[in-house]
C-alpha cells in the first residue's frame, strides 16, 4: 500500500425525500444560486419543483442555466460564467446527471478565474479557487456528486478533457434513489457500465498489498452485477436503485483508489471516441473495456485478472489462472451485452477510419496511457481494432 | 437500505513518515496545543519527539498531559479541562491509542462546557461545541481517529460510558503503520478483535438490502483474518500493519453502518466487564462475541450468520445454513484463540458473582441492548454464563 491523503468533505443526504435536507444546507449560507439543469426532464418529472421549493424556503434568489447536453460543452460553461459576471452568484446548484454536475463544477472554477476556463482542461492554468457547488443527482453513473472532477468537451478542437481539483468538490449532494426511477433503460445501463469502469480503473493496479481497497472494489462490482439486471427489469425497485446509486458514488469518491496506482486507460481511449462521435460515455466504455482487458492480459497481470474472476464472478479458484482471467473477461463482456450495451464499434457506427488519429490524440492528451499495463500507440490501435 | 447522512470531515494522512504532514495542519491555524499522551512509550520510541518537532516548526506553544491509562478515567479528562481553564489552548493533540485519543476528545468537549463533563456520558447534558482535536495514532483498534466517539470510565460509579457527537470528530489524524510496529502481541491481538467487533456490530443487522455496506464489512473482516496472524508473527510487516490500520479506521468511521440499524450488544456487555474488572477491551470482546453469536442464532438470524460463514470464512454455501452459521461462530472463536486472546471469563479471573449485576447495569446504561436480536436481562445473563 502506498501513502495517501484522505480528504472527502462532501456532505451527502441519501434516501427517499432527502431533498427536504436542502434548505438546511442553503439557509444562511448562500444568497444567490445559479441553478443548472439539462434537457428538461427534471422539469417534467417534478424534481425541479421540489428543489425550487427548498431554494425558496431558504430565502435564496436564483438564476438559471438550462439545456446542458450529454458530453457537455465548454460553451455552456462560458454561459454560466457570464451569468456570474453579470448577476453575481455564490453557489452553483446542479440538478441532473454527470453532464449537468460537471458543467456546474466547471462554472464554479471558471467564475473566479480571469482567463478562459478551457485553460484548466488543457492544463495551461490551474484553478486557485471556486464558488461553492451543490448537487441534486438524478443519474447513478459518474460519481461526480462526491469528487473534484469535471469532464468537458470542446467540439471545435474535438477534445474531451478532465479537470481534477479539490476546489470543485461539491459542498453537499442530495442522492434520492427515487430520482433515478425515470431514467430510461439505455442510460441506466450506460450508468452501470460507467460505475463498473471507474472501479476497474482503480482495481486493476500493480500496487502491492491493497487488500482493503480491492475488497471494497470487488464488493461494489458485485453490487453492480447483482442489481444491474434488477433495475433493468424493475426500474422502480428502491433497494436495487439504492445499491446502484451508493455504489456509483463510492466507485469514484476517491476511497477505492487511495494508496495505489490507478490506470484510467479505458477512460482515456473512450474520451477520444466520444469527443469525435458524441456517443454515450458508458456505451463507449462497454466497447473498450473487454478489449482493454484482453490487451493487458499477460503473465504480469494474470494474477489480478484471475482474482477478479474468482472474487467477483465466482469462478472456481482451482482452475488455471489464465483460463480464469479469460473467462472473467468474457463474462464481463456478456454482462455489458445483457444490459443492452453495445460491445463493438460497429454497433455504434464508428468506422475504421480514425482509429490511428484517436490513438495519437489519447497519447497526446494523457501522456502515458495506462499504468496496470503502460500502453503505447500500437496497443491503443490494437484495442480499437479488436473492438471493431 | 435506510436513509442516511454522510459527513466524515476528518482529514487523514496515511503512510510511513506522514508525521511530516502535521506542520501544514497546525501552522497558522492554532496557537497553543494540549499534547495528551499515555504511559510513556511514545516518549521512549521517538514518536513524541517527531511530533514535537512538527509542533515547534509550526510555531505552536504547548502544554502537556501525560500518563493516560487504558480504560481512561474521567479524572484525566478533568485534568485536561483544568489546563484549558488555566492556560488556554485551541487544539487538543492526542498521541497514542484509543485511550489517549478518547481522553483528548472528551477534554475538547469538556473545555467549552461550564458544568461537569461527565454529564455528557450519563446523558444529563449534550455538548454544544468543542475545541479542535488532532490525532497521531499508535494503535490500530478503536477507530476513534476518524469518528465522534469517546469512551470514558468512572471508577467511583463503576461506569464505562460513551459520548457520541460530531463536535469531537478529529480535524485531522496521522496514521503511520510503522508507529504500530512496537505494539506488543497482546495489544496487537486485542486491537484486531476490537476492529472485528466494530464490524460485527454494524454488519449483523435486520435492515434489508444493504449489499454495499455488507460487502465492504466482509472485505474488512477478511483483511483482519488474513493479516492478523501476519502481524502477530511479523510485527514489522509494513503491508500487514497498513491493511490492519486502514481496516481499523474504516471499521468505525461510520461508512459501514450508514443506512442500516446497528447492534452494539457485545460492546454494551463488554463495557460492564471492563468497567468493573479493568480488563483490556479487545480481550473482553473476544470472550463475549462468540457467546453473543450463539445466543442470537435463530431461524430469524440464520441467513445473515450463514452469509458471514460463506463470504468471510469461505464455508461451502451448499451446506445447511444452520450448520454454516455454527461453523462460522466456532471459527470466529478459534481465530480469537489463535491470536492469543482469552475466550472465557475464567481465563481473565472473572468469577460468577457479578453476572446478574452486570446484566442489570447493561440494561440500565443502554436501555435496549442489541438490535439484530433485542436482548433482555436473561439473554445477557445467559451470554455471560456461557462465557464462564
Amino acid at each position: 500500500m502506498q501513502s495517501f491523503k484522505y480528504d472527502i468533505p462532501t456532505v451527502l443526504y441519501f434516501g427517499k425525500g432527502e431533498v427536504s435536507s436542502l434548505k438546511q444546507e442553503l439557509e444562511g449560507k448562500y444568497k444567490r444560486a445559479l441553478i443548472v439543469t439539462g434537457s428538461g426532464s427534471v422539469k417534467s418529472n417534478g424534481i425541479y419543483d421540489q428543489v425550487l421549493a427548498q431554494v425558496n424556503k431558504a430565502g435564496l434568489d436564483y438564476k438559471e442555466l438550462s439545456g446542458i447536453q450529454p458530453n457537455p460543452r465548454i460553451e455552456s460553461v462560458y454561459k454560466g460564467v457570464e451569468i456570474y459576471r453579470k448577476d453575481g452568484i455564490d453557489l452553483v446548484l446542479g440538478i441532473g446527471g454527470g453532464s449537468v454536475i460537471d458543467t456546474s463544477k466547471a462554472i464554479a472554477a471558471g467564475a473566479v478565474y480571469d482567463g478562459d476556463c478551457w485553460d484548466f482542461f488543457t492544463r495551461k492554468a490551474q484553478p486557485k479557487g471556486a464558488l461553492d457547488v451543490g448537487c441534486v443527482l438524478t443519474l447513478a453513473a459518474t460519481g461526480t456528486e462526491m469528487n473534484g472532477n469535471s469532464v468537458i468537451t470542446n467540439v471545435v478542437t474535438k477534445q474531451k478533457l478532465a479537470l481534477c481539483t479539490p476546489y470543485i468538490q461539491p459542498q453537499f449532494s442530495i442522492l434520492d434513489p427515487e430520482y433515478t426511477f425515470t431514467v430510461n433503460r439505455y442510460h441506466t445501463a450506460a450508468g452501470i457500465v460507467d460505475i463498473m469502469a471507474h472501479i476497474f480503473e482503480q482495481y486493476f493496479s500493480q500496487t502491492e498489498a491493497t487488500d482493503v481497497q480491492d475488497g471494497i472494489a470487488e464488493a461494489l462490482i458485485r453490487v453492480c452485477i447483482k442489481y444491474g439486471p434488477v433495475v433493468m427489469e424493475s426500474p422502480n425497485d428502491y433497494h436495487a436503485r439504492s445499491n446502484i446509486m451508493w455504489a456509483g458514488t463510492l466507485a469514484l469518491n476517491g476511497l477505492i483508489g487511495l494508496g495505489k496506482e490507478s490506470d484510467w486507460a479505458s477512460h482515456g481511449i473512450e474520451h477520444e471516441l466520444s469527443a469525435i462521435y458524441d456517443i454515450t460515455h458508458g456505451a463507449g466504455l462497454a466497447i473498450i473495456i473487454p478489449n482493454w482487458m484482453k490487451n493487458v492480459l499477460s503473465s504480469k497481470t494474470v494474477s489480478k485478472l484471475a482474482a477478479f474472476g474468482v472474487n467477483v464472478w465466482g469462478i472456481d479458484a482451482g482452475k488455471d489462472p489464465m483460463d480464469i482471467a479469460k473467462e472473467a473477461i468474457s463474462r464481463t463482456k456478456d454482462f455489458f451485452k445483457s444490459l443492452g450495451m453495445p460491445v463493438s464499434l460497429k454497433e455504434v457506427d464508428i468506422p475504421r477510419d480514425m482509429l490511428e488519429e484517436m490513438a495519437d490524440k489519447a497519447i497526446k492528451h494523457y501522456g502515458q496511457v495506462g499504468a496496470f499495463k503502460k500502453l503505447n500507440k500500437q496497443d491503443i490501435i490494437d484495442i480499437l481494432n479488436s473492438a471493431l
